[in-house]
């Protein structure tokens, strides 16, 4: 016998539970949302997150689903590829891919007011200011604290969209042999701000990704509407350098001029700002299972990942894409669809959970070294003349729909001949005329 | 400047908080173990956990170190191999290592009243059913409550030896960015026993451990100085078939019936043991740091693993012989011992959790197979040719204490160069012609 359901909640109006919520909406899904914030649209962008995201396929086809992608178009910066900034202040630029593929830099806040008016559209009932204090697995309960009251509702099902810290996982790690994970790396992120310049443009590529690879640490710049950029310093919490060792005005100041020198012609007042604005920590969540009696984990909640592939908002929203097909697929059967989507998505999860690890160092160190850039070059060259055999892996990842984890295993046999590859002697020089269907024979 | 350590809390009087506080009071401090259980010597050995283990090189070291070796021997059963029982009743025996080589069956309870013993001799202040409620890692205090009366205790230090379900690490886990994983795998294990024959005999061979390797799941049998042994299912809880699908006596002797009838001859009142015998979970836990403040977590608290490379216990004694080998090396300095002590064991215990892992296949699976156990005699005659350069990883891991971390690295080394050898034509046949100096020349 499969769960009847009808009234569904909702914990968390971010990016995955407000998109969520349309789709379930849509449906016919009585929908209840619940978020602890005021309403982003009257209170402005919040703080403490990172600004702007990369909107890429996966994130692209869930809202074109939705019938949302139009609305977000205007608020879409297309970044074509990386530029990156040598310590001399040499530019270098690698695209992401062919011609016409780009991804693309949105503002959170932006994007999270079009998904909460689309969700308040389609006939979801928004609860904002609503502090979640106790959810019950067993009676499919969930009790907040707002403003004007205490109260508790029960449901049907309810979907923890609410976040890497989500309460409702939080519960389910009392669950008896329960697998669970959060791993911290040993860097921390924090934001800061290139304005635009005096006369009223971008100070730096507006097209681009921007990196300072600088080896252990690095960091970019991500263009936003109002023609500023937000730049985001990928740095380790101890050491040195680090968060910890950079004390006073001064100090920030004399390594940013020794380290990146190139970028503080653009970012002003970068001793105040360094010290008013937060260092975040960076946190990649394991979790299984993700549905227990009727409830369900999603996006951050079930797989919080690193931000260096661009993926955590893409692969949440891929969630949702999934989870809607399966309900499809099994005529709203919840019992057969949210067996399903754990299985098919766990694995999927984990993939670029590793992905998004492993990309932080490529991004921080690899694209600073000729022989990785001549690597991906040859690559590049492999996908035009063998387009169907030889995809890079960035592009299965970022510009199509194949699942993560067959993205990750073909990369891994990639990169294995690609290591062989790039022994060749001269292989720096003579690159341009190897035999590359002997390398795609290798496939 | 230094923590200044003159009384020393160890929480848990188990194994490793028993063997733990001898190093400690043979080195001067004041030592106070706490214990939340009744005294074993007087209560009897305690259920619920598993009654035998194989105590090898590295536990063997730790006991030398403090004297208690000698006290141990009469208790020991050498078990030189594996003796693996096919679904026919068929016999295979595998050796350890060369010939002298063995591990050691014993009785974690009667090897926890001789430690405890060893402790209370050595000057150690034992307080038993004393249950830890709260941990306060700020004030280095911790506080209990007994039969008699609640109380807090004030420490300069306090070890963590608490086990899986450590305290000391459920505090720490609350500190920001705090690494933290654990993981069950999908099976369970159930106790069953063979007793002594009606002469008083060994029913089975007692220089080997059992092993009834079916693929997905086996069977083991250890033996007990009272001649019988014990037997340990590791089975899964969920599917077919699994602890959830054998509901009845009749479901369970059926099942040893067709799986393991060998077995039953020798296992009487299955149908009344198997019920009557809990079911346990198998947990992995990492966690990073193992020290904060004044608390240091050793043993299954900062490193609870599987137990299929009989490796627990001997992980455990090994933290207690390096901490007190850097506590030589660094004079008492705790500061700079603490330092070296996690950063040194925690990738071995990484280490020793992964290759535990990997043995439930290596034992459940691989034993039962034919190639398996032909590459196995011929890194056995590589380790006889050349006994400094190819160490079979099983011997590295059990009879020597090479670090768990290098071990894993050569035998990954090895596992590659020997992957490439069986896939040579009919080495089933030729096996016994190999040139061994050309494969270990590939190391």
């Amino acid at each position: 016998m499969s769960r009847k359901v009808e009234h569904i909640g909702v914990l968390g109006g971010g990016l995955v539970g407000a998109l969520n919520s349309i789709y379930l909406r849509k449906r016919g899904y009585r929908v209840s949302l619940f978020e602890k914030r005021p309403d982003i649209r009257k209170a402005g962008t919040d703080s403490g997150r990172s600004i702007n995201l990369a909107l890429s396929r996966r994130g692209i086809k869930a809202m074109q689903d939705i019938g949302a992608f139009e609305s977000v178009k205007d608020i879409l910066l297309p970044m074509e590829g990386r530029m990156m900034h040598s310590l001399e202040g040499e530019l270098t630029f690698q695209p992401y891919g062919k011609e016409g593929q780009f991804i693309n830099s949105v503002s959170r806040g932006r994007l999270n007011e079009i998904l909460i008016n689309k969700a308040e559209e389609a006939g979801v009932e928004i609860h904002f200011e609503h502090t979640c204090h106790h959810v019950d697995l067993n009676k499919t309960e969930v009790s907040f604290t707002s403003p004007k009251e205490n109260v508790t509702y029960q449901f049907d099902l309810v979907i923890g969209s609410d976040g890497a810290f989500s309460q409702v996982r939080q519960e389910m790690v009392k669950i008896p042999r329960y697998n669970y994970q959060q791993y911290y790396i040993p860097h921390g992120y924090k934001e800061l701000t290139i304005p635009p310049t005096e006369a009223g443009d971008f100070a730096i590529a507006p097209n681009a990704l921007h990196i300072w690879p600088r080896g252990k640490y690095m960091l970019i710049a991500l263009p936003n509407v109002d023609r500023s950029f937000t730049c985001t310093l990928f740095f380790p919490f101890d050491g040195d350098p680090s968060f910890e060792s950079l004390k006073t005005p001064k100090d920030v100041k004399q390594f940013f001029q020794k380290t990146f020198p190139d970028s503080l012609e653009h970012i002003r007042n970068i001793e105040e700002e360094y010290f008013k604005n937060p260092t975040s920590a960076l946190v990649t969540i394991k979790c299984f299972p993700w549905v227990k009696n009727n409830f369900v984990l999603i996006g951050d909640a079930a797989h919080a990942i690193v931000p260096f592939y661009g993926q955590g908002m893409n692969a949440g929203f891929e969630d949702c894409h999934v989870l809607n097909q399966l309900l499809d697929k099994h005529n709203d059967n919840w019992d057969a669809t949210l067996t399903e989507y754990q299985l098919l998505r766990k694995d999927d999860a984990d993939a670029i959970a590793d992905l998004a690890l492993d990309n932080f160092v490529e991004m921080r160190d690899l694209v600073a070294d000729e022989k990785f850039l001549i690597q991906k070059k040859i690559e590049a060259r492999l996908h035009d003349q063998f387009p169907k055999q030889w995809i890079p892996l960035y592009t299965m990842v970022t510009f199509s729909d194949l699942r993560y984890s067959e993205a990750l295993e073909a990369g891994k046999k990639q990169q294995a001949i690609m290591d062989e590859v790039m022994k060749r002697k001269d292989i720096l020089k003579n690159w341009e005329s190897l035999n590359l269907q002997e390398i795609v024979d290798q496939l």
